[in-house]
């Protein structure tokens, strides 16, 4: 254990469950089924050329720490992508969970210093201007686990 | 399509994700790695017999239709549990994603107006006298999905 405290709070510690990623094959279909069956919508899509995929993201409710949980589908766009690479193994399904911080650096270092993997030795680009690290899944449980800073 | 209205609001649609469901061996393990690396802590634990689970629910925040979002971690209690059957075919991960309700039965039931098969014909016991019923994967982008009912 580190002496280090977990950063906790609106700020530096994890505050939400930010978003389920799940890999789907046909964006536009998977859009259309969560749409059609649940009435969940799109709040915002874009193409990440860097992770090789398509995405969408659907707002699922407001969360207390001012921030929203959403669903993020994603669409490979090459085959080498690690969505592809996941698809082709596991089939469709949940790829990720992801969890929102007021500040990814201070909880990737936090949370580094307890033994866990960070996958990014600098936070990346995510949705919408966020920045982004993983963590190795071998390190939690078989979960491929994201921290997530927003843009705004 | 059904012309029958998906409900909405707070009673009746899908207002929240409720919890992420983690298949794992040990649960006294996983908690103490929820709890040291990322500070969450376990509001409820029970064993659900029928389901064949040892279960923890670890808050992560508040939502805003007045509920919670969740991650519950799951030890198989017997081989034959499905969850059991999961650990073996997959390893550990995600299990399945549970959005919240206020009417599990007419969200279920408008549901499968829309071709979604539901795999329970009543809602059935779930978390800390929750009523949940679980849709097919198949039918749901790979994707295990619970629907909840709180208890209060």
């Amino acid at each position: 254990m580190s002496d280090t405290p977990i950063p906790t709070g609106p700020f530096g510690g994890l505050t939400r469950l930010d978003h389920v990623g799940i890999a789907c094959r046909d964006l536009d279909a998977s859009v259309e089924f969560y749409r059609s069956t649940y009435g969940f919508e799109v709040e915002h899509e874009e193409v990440n050329e860097e992770q090789g995929v398509r995405e969408a993201m659907l707002r699922i409710n407001g969360t207390d720490d001012g921030g929203a949980t959403y669903l993020q589908l994603l669409e490979p766009t090459r085959e080498d992508s690690p969505v592809a690479k996941f698809l082709a193994r596991n089939g469709e399904g949940v790829h990720h969970i992801a969890f929102g911080t007021g500040d990814v650096a201070a909880s990737a270092a936090g949370i580094g210093e307890r033994g866990v993997r960070v996958l990014d030795d600098e936070p990346r680009s995510g949705t919408a201007g966020s920045r982004i690290v993983f963590l190795h899944p071998k390190d939690c449980g078989g979960v491929l686990t994201e921290l997530v800073q927003s843009a705004h």
